[in-house]
């Protein structure tokens, strides 16, 4: 059986590990890569990724001399978080007549919030009869594929409340400043105010997958950001947090049909929750006919997961029927560890 | 839009169980009854089912007045766990070409024990341009499915151990009997060996699902079932189990490729296990990158979420391509609660 043939466009943190771990991986053959950074650009993949070899890849800032869909069968998109920033390169992917998954979170429901350019999306996707896929841990796996497939065994479901507790710890001063980690209470405010502090993003696709999985009916969405304020001292290489300090963001989006609460998502993002006896965790809880409570202690890693569930969705998405598709359109994510992943589709 | 016309083959606990739960879905039509029982056939669907008014449909023993593809979008079969019992219906509903959906455990993989079977499946249900699926609690779910959807984002999987802790106390003589709750060790043992006490049908299924799905090479299953033996006094309306008499049976399933065990699946199933401190409960432990461990507490309700699920998946298996289908081939199960459950198939 022939290799799926795979593209990666952006070698960021996320794009360079699922290129690492596209090299682990028998049924996927990385036949070229897109990156614009000026250091990347003519070199070899290989010394890019320091794996210790040539890899005969020379990575590009020229898409247009490598989407050719007689040589690639699947493009996965590690670009941005933002649906209208990358619209260009998914209609210049779709348009070449090649299968796409994407990790941009608003991908991974785009009829939440651009109902009109998902319609162009799947439009385009069929009339080249190929597929596309937004995917990531969350949204795409934890607050969403999760929570429904949980669901699978109900007669009814009421309402729905599901949290994700990690730990920014690891991250660098981006997603310090992103979560307003060692920011003071009024800063945190601001930062919400002006757009720089962000929080997660994703509610809206969560709660539109699950809402629309179910048939849930919800009409509206708020969020809200709070500041955690950190009882204690908490410190990473990149940030300090004294106490009365920001040590991250609560961030809580709930769906509403009509006046009634009908799913509640809940991500505290912060460093070091274990300083305050915060466990880190994945916790799902469906309230219906039956109930059911889960737990995932400690949370599903989240970059490594990402990485994993994009690569992981390929072969999905190449058997998949034309359009544009969700999570919860495809079958079951499931790790590739040989043959039989790659080959029960056919 | 109009509903999904439903033909509710066998009335047992299970089947009369799932025609009451569509008689709540808006988006489903019990539109034929098929059952043998002297004392139903003649009778109209709401009297057997007692819910106080006529529903307008007269359970017939006669299969082939009702199979009929003008007529009916989909047959439920509730009638038998086993596969070669089940084939005779299988093969009617789908060469009258209707879409079909079976609860018996054998058929949530039938490549598993019967690949002759199961490629005749696939082979007469893809010839009627209809799709046929096996689902339910366990095999369908809880030791499969879901194990399959946590790996979704892993890098790698070495090992998987799965265990489903339920308590038998609900349950009628029938039940006690198979699992051998109230005998002997001794008469335990000799039930085993003349297969009278048969402990759990599926791991077979669940063990060459996860395989198939993650690609995990299984190329031998070995089962052990073994007597749960009471420290203390246990009784249900049924039986009693005295102190050093047996609870239930501890059955567990192994899938190895080579001399490597890489599937564990754990299904110990007995009366009132809180008297001996165990928590009922569903746990998955994914070994490889990451880690995973959760856990559902107590466990998703057996019979409640067989009735669901199989409900549940009627508007995939409508909309499915066709051919024979398991649980990791479509995409999620997911409640039905309104409009877009339905419709977003379309």
């Amino acid at each position: 059986m022939e290799p799926i043939r795979v593209l990666q466009w952006g070698l960021g943190a996320m794009g360079s590990g699922m290129a690492r771990l596209m090299l682990e991986k028998s049924g996927l053959k990385i036949e070229a890569v897109i990156d614009g950074r000026p250091d990347y650009v003519g070199k070899d993949l290989g010394d890019v990724l320091g794996v210790g070899k040539s890899l005969g890849v020379t990575i590009t800032n020229r898409p247009e001399d490598v989407l050719k869909k007689e040589k690639v069968d699947l493009v996965i998109l590690a670009t941005t978080s933002w649906l209208s920033e990358q619209m260009p390169d998914l209609r210049k992917v779709l348009s070449a007549g090649i299968n796409c998954i994407s990790i941009a979170e608003e991908m991974a429901d785009p009829y939440a919030q651009s109902p009109e350019l998902a319609r162009e999306l799947d439009e385009l996707a069929k009339k080249h009869g190929v597929s596309v896929l937004g995917t990531g841990v969350n949204p795409g796996f934890v607050l969403d594929l999760l929570v429904v497939t949980l669901t699978g065994g109900n007669h009814s479901v009421e309402r729905i409340e599901a949290s994700r507790v990690n730990d920014l710890s690891p991250y660098g001063p981006t997603v310090m400043k992103s979560q307003g980690v060692g920011t003071t209470p009024e800063a945190f405010r601001a930062g919400v105010a002006d757009g720089s502090i962000v929080g997660h993003v994703g509610f809206p696709e969560s709660i539109h997958m699950i809402s629309d999985a179910l048939g849930l009916g919800v009409d509206r969405i708020e969020q809200s950001r709070e500041p955690i304020i950190s009882k204690v001292h908490r410190e990473t290489p990149h940030v300090t947090v004294e106490p009365g300090m920001v040590a991250g963001c609560a961030h809580i989006g709930v769906g509403y049909r009509g006046d009634k609460e009908v799913i509640r998502l809940i991500h505290p993002q912060q460093i070091h929750p274990q300083l305050e006896n915060q466990d880190t965790g994945d916790y799902i809880h469906i309230y219906g006919k039956p109930e059911i409570h889960m737990a995932v202690k400690p949370e599903i890693a989240g970059g490594i997961a990402t990485m994993g569930i994009a690569v992981n969705m390929i072969p999905h998405v190449v058997a998949a029927t034309p359009g544009l598709k969700r999570m919860i359109d495809l079958p079951a994510p499931a790790a590739l560890m040989g043959e039989s992943a790659y080959s029960r589709h056919i």
